[in-house]
């Protein structure tokens, strides 16, 4: 088949549930013209706070979903499944396969002055050390220190030195919650977020990555908490353009400045749910939504 | 089989997470003799925000699971499961089946005085109006005028008059997350009380279901938020009273006062955070945790 059929098939993207579709949002800004295929794992959301084995078993049930649509890429918009299992769906998969964690992470390093990072994400991402990884991959350095503060489970707290690189972490459990009961700019808001970052906070961090597809929402108050001077790292923003680049070297970008692509959305539960809050997340209507059971799709 | 023998047989209770320990803890409160097996859904937790035909699958699954440890009572922990499937599964299991929103409405019956009561829980109890049903059924008023205020969704809010009772109910989503967090009495667990009940309280209740299993975490705050006036109903502990006098009425109960009960517990993912979270809601420790995957277990 030559590239340019290639070029015509769909990007299937799965995340566990709403949070992706500011990954898909970005993706369209930076190719409006491509097809998309979505699945939201809503049935079995969130992946945060679930075992590796049981993240990556829900991965490789949505990648084999979103297979049967001759997808040319897969887009995992999910940190967590990101964190857990992205070399494994490479590995196995036929097609190339972009996780959320690489391009946040080499943003970061990109944009800090003084080698403080920030990283927050759920429970699983955080826990699981993949950006601390993918950040230490980046600069090279084999030496790695790390330094352990806290309850290691209900208020994790991570310093990471390596060379002249330090990295803070920190689970932030309750803004998933937050941004989906649509909570993102009121007083709970800003007194959860302060909470949370008072630590990254008074370690002077200059660059904040925000590890999870649903943090963009609590944008506004996280930059107000942190101040104007910490810049905030999208991971979804990243992958976009980490896909659009993928597509161009491989020759299957659509590229058309006409067609704008078509785009369908799957979900493992209630469609009515994902509908309105996805509305949210996307800032335009999310219609053509179907229900099905990805356990028994095979 | 005599009754003897059958009094020996554990207590099977379903959750679709860490949750229905708090209705665990009440039952050994009033039977500390009883053996019981525990499974918490916690792959597929939460539940509030699914749909009718998920939650009941899966509550399937969970039943079938613990039919064969050959338990004599099962106690559906689980509000939203009792919500949505309670009948069903009372009609096709061979035992007695309890569900916790009827113990907890007809407590809440007895109390009122002003016949003025809120009702609070996840997404979908409140949207499954099961409370209300109950109550209804209770006071045996056919006539029943519901006006609803706010948006259906995320500022859920029903005024439901018949006869003289008037019931207020409010969906409160970050309720959970936050007694998991372990934040049940600070600053932003005040706050965020104090916007999903404001409502409530304008409306001068004098009785408040807290018809979600995790919501007793936050009883100090909530009553403090409600005022010394408000009777808060916890339906876990209705629940155990009701479980003990049916076993009592079928003669059944395991009565002993010299015996300690056995406890066995199954989680559907990560038994450490199952037995972390989970020692802070049964304020002792939860050992003898096993994974198990329901899904497959047929």
């Amino acid at each position: 088949m030559s590239n340019y059929f290639r070029g015509k098939k769909p990007i299937g993207i799965f995340d566990s549930g709403i949070g992706g579709l500011t990954v898909l949002k970005e993706i369209l800004n930076v190719m409006p013209w491509e097809d998309t295929v979505y699945l939201g794992d809503t049935a079995r959301v969130p992946y945060g706070t679930k075992s590796v084995e049981t993240v990556t078993r829900y991965s490789f049930e949505n990648a084999r979903f979103l297979l049967k649509f001759d997808i040319k890429l897969l887009v995992v918009a999910c940190n967590t499944a990101s964190a857990y299992c992205l070399r494994q769906l490479q590995q196995e998969l036929p097609i190339p396969v972009i996780g959320v964690i690489e391009p946040g992470a080499r943003k970061a390093v990109e944009v800090t002055k003084t080698k403080r990072i920030g990283v927050i994400g759920t429970e699983g991402t955080i826990r699981s050390n993949a950006y601390v990884d993918a950040i230490m991959r980046i600069y090279g350095n084999g030496k790695t220190m790390i330094a352990e503060h806290g309850d290691k489970h209900f208020d994790r707290y991570f310093e990471i030195t390596s060379g002249d690189v330090v990295i803070f972490t920190k689970a932030c459990p309750l803004f998933v919650p937050l941004s989906e009961e649509g909570w993102t700019n009121n007083d709970v808001a800003r007194l959860t977020v302060e909470h949370y970052l008072k630590g990254l906070k008074s370690n002077r961090i200059d660059t904040l990555i925000l590890g999870c597809t649903h943090y963009p929402l609590l944008k506004d108050v996280i930059q107000k908490v942190m101040g104007e001077n910490v810049a905030l790292i999208d991971s979804g923003r990243e992958t976009a353009a980490d896909a659009a680049k993928c597509l161009m070297d491989r020759g299957i970008i659509g590229i058309s400045s006409s067609k704008q692509g078509s785009h369908r959305f799957f979900v493992t539960d209630s469609p009515d749910r994902f509908k309105q809050v996805g509305s949210k997340f996307m800032t335009a209507n999310v219609d053509n939504v179907e229900l099905i059971n990805v356990e028994k799709a095979e």
